[in-house]
């Protein structure tokens, strides 16, 4: 009775800091659309510095809030099965892609035309290794977790390091995002900035709120209390994988 | 004899991994002290320009490897007392801190004698948040993990908050190094940036390497392998806890 009530309160503390980075992260991509919209003339396709906003809004959307709340899933759908959360973490992730290759194109497409240099700054060095990272870590997590084929063994040890670099490369993406934010103000309000702008300070408070949202994400998922419990079949398997590894397993399993 | 086998393997994966780190962290260290050394004039307390690169320099050493350090002697030195661990942690830290605060007055002391505004970017927004936090941070510690009149329960409590924190810090200091060298480069050489620039290369670089340590310092944290085993004497402090709790415990300890 006591540890059901104590379990409660857990999942009733869980429910208010998903809730608290759901409004974070809708208010970082609100006011990403509210500074470009506003100071920077908005959003269009047509090869002006408007296309240039697409950028920002996309990469906020997708590598930030998407990829934060595909990472949620694990933690706020409690009652779904696993193959249905892996599914829509996987889903979401591949929604997170696509708006990210939409942001990217539209940096990419809006340089050549102007023959403005790609590349050369931090923030797309950051950025693209995210998204290569991004993509591969994508590719993997599908060919071990949702691929038939894998055994449990291979997943086990795939596991850990699918979610440290997930995980990390979230991280990254905010970091990159502040990256991002630096330069834009600091080419188009190098005037002013200095004295708050008050361009430069939504654009700062935007990149607060970012990384307020990442510490809530990865608050919510390192707190062990609210790690899915592990169901019986898989408690099954890994007894039987534990067996096979501490009582002399075959080559391939050893490293676990 | 195969679990032991298992375990010299991890334990020797885990020091060429520090080992790693260590060369990233001073490879970092070098490579800020070169960029401002060899193309910003080097280091002075005259007012100069020159002040300004103390800052860059003392931050990555406090903020970055000093830092960085502090969190690894739990991981470092297994064969350590955990009091002499705690005390280690809390003297690096405390040097990192001094570090900081000269790398802090390098900056300060420099605008109000040239009556450069403060504190308008988000650069300097996340330093501050992050400075005050560190602060905070640091005397919680010795408060709830070097105070002798604390109690084992409080300390559990408080304990996954001090990590999570302490880690989330260190990320976000990264995340700050790396709009400081935004900064500095958008700044300082505006024009030739996008043309590859031998600085902006070497510079970009830095900030690679302090996201690789930093992803370093991360991966060693986390691994479950290489968390120090409890001792005897806590495990049996636990035990009792865990009775106290699961059995209809004070008021003062049901949040755990």
């Amino acid at each position: 009775m006591e540890t059901n009530s104590v379990e409660g309160c857990h999942i009733g503390r869980l429910r208010w800091l998903v809730a608290g980075s759901q409004i974070l992260g809708l208010a970082s991509v609100i006011m990403t659309g509210v500074w470009l919209g506003h100071y920077h003339g908005g959003f269009a396709w047509d090869r002006t510095p408007h296309q240039f906003n697409v950028h920002p809004l996309c990469m906020v959307l997708g590598m930030v809030f998407l990829y934060g709340d595909a990472i949620l899933v694990y933690r706020t759908l409690r009652n779904e099965g696993k193959t249905t959360l892996k599914v829509l973490h996987a889903v979401i992730h591949l929604i997170a892609l696509v708006v990210v290759i939409v942001g990217i194109a539209a940096v990419f497409d809006l340089h050549i035309a102007k023959k403005v240099p790609n590349l050369y700054s931090l923030h797309s060095w950051c950025g693209l290794s995210i998204i290569i990272l991004f993509c591969l870590q994508w590719v993997m997590g599908l060919a071990f977790f949702l691929f038939p084929g894998v055994t449990y063994s291979l997943r086990t040890i795939y596991y850990p390091y699918h979610v440290f670099f997930g995980l990390a490369l979230f991280i990254l993406s905010i970091g990159t995002c502040l990256t991002g934010i630096t330069e834009v103000l600091l080419t188009s309000i190098r005037d002013t900035y200095s004295k708050f702008d008050p361009q430069g300070i939504l654009a700062n408070a935007l990149g607060l709120v970012l990384v307020c949202f990442g510490l809530l994400v990865g608050y919510i998922l390192t707190r062990s209390e609210w790690k899915l419990p592990v169901s019986s079949e898989e408690e099954a398997l890994s007894l039987h994988f534990k067996t096979l590894t501490e009582g002399g397993s075959p080559s391939s399993l050893r490293r676990q």
